[in-house]
């Protein structure tokens, strides 16, 4: 399927609600536990989350606005939220996240994206040249897939309590 | 982790809400979409978890108690609802889903269910043993599973649109 801005946003929109509803207010053991050494929980989850709002998505689609090619993007720091989000509770993080977001969808509205400044292209600095859209397709991709990461490690939290059921429930297996 | 009776809780009562926020309302092309034959679009996966709750979860813990082994569950029909669904929408089908989802978790707390009856014993009649407790907890991960298989399906459409971003989105490889 093709990326079409509104339809994008539409997920982008969404994500901080479907966050809160299965993480505010959630007994501390879903938050905390993760799926071993070098892996997220949900709560790191949310805090690379609120990372990306800041350093990643809107920050690259304005370098390509600028600079395009001229310019790479600036590295992620994909585990910077170990630190940053320190003593934050998970209510300060959803907060946190949805406000970024919602600035950023803002931002995004603003930047009055036409279709040939959807083709616009910018260069990442492992992934060389990409366009704009392929830049917010992948925002929304990198969305649902922390979303099921969540629920992946929560799932995990049961693995041996499902007893024989782990036959049938393949997420217990990624 | 061992199953808790109120931790498993908390997690079933916030399902609805998930499927909400990523679901209602969303453009149809996100609802309509699957991951190719046989498999199942988001408007399918929501139909899936309403039959669960009519016939899976609460009928096979009622089952549990007042038969212990002596009597196999129901087969379960995975796929009812490519019938059962048909006509309704979206927004129809979320909000059966949050009523009867309620109504489960009335009943599951109807059932008073003590350290003792979680222990207690019932047949699948494919798994063989199990007890109420690895009932509940499957109950749990087959939620959390059908959220990821929701984010996933949604996810995979836009496989190409990331251009090289593929490579760093395991989501879409799944």
């Amino acid at each position: 399927m093709e990326l079409e801005l509104q339809q994008a946003i539409e997920i982008l929109e969404r994500t901080p609600a479907t966050l809160n509803s299965m993480l505010r207010d959630v007994p501390e053991v879903w938050l905390a536990q993760n799926e071993g050494p070098e892996t997220w929980s949900p709560y790191d989850i949310v805090g690379h989350l609120i990372h990306g709002e800041e350093t990643d998505w809107i920050p690259r689609a304005r370098i390509i606005l600028e600079h395009g090619e001229a310019r790479a993007f600036e590295p992620f720091d994909r585990v910077a939220m170990f630190e940053k989000s320190t003593g934050k509770s998970i209510a300060e993080l959803l907060d946190t996240f949805a406000a970024l977001r919602k600035e950023s969808l803002h931002e995004l509205n603003e930047m009055h994206l036409t279709p040939a400044l959807l083709e616009k292209r910018g260069r990442h600095p492992e992934l060389g040249v990409v366009t704009m859209k392929q830049l917010l397709a992948a925002w929304v991709v990198h969305d649902l897939g922390h979303v099921r990461q969540v629920v992946r490690v929560m799932a995990k939290q049961y693995r041996d309590a499902v007893g024989p059921w782990r036959a049938f429930l393949p997420i217990l297996e990624e």
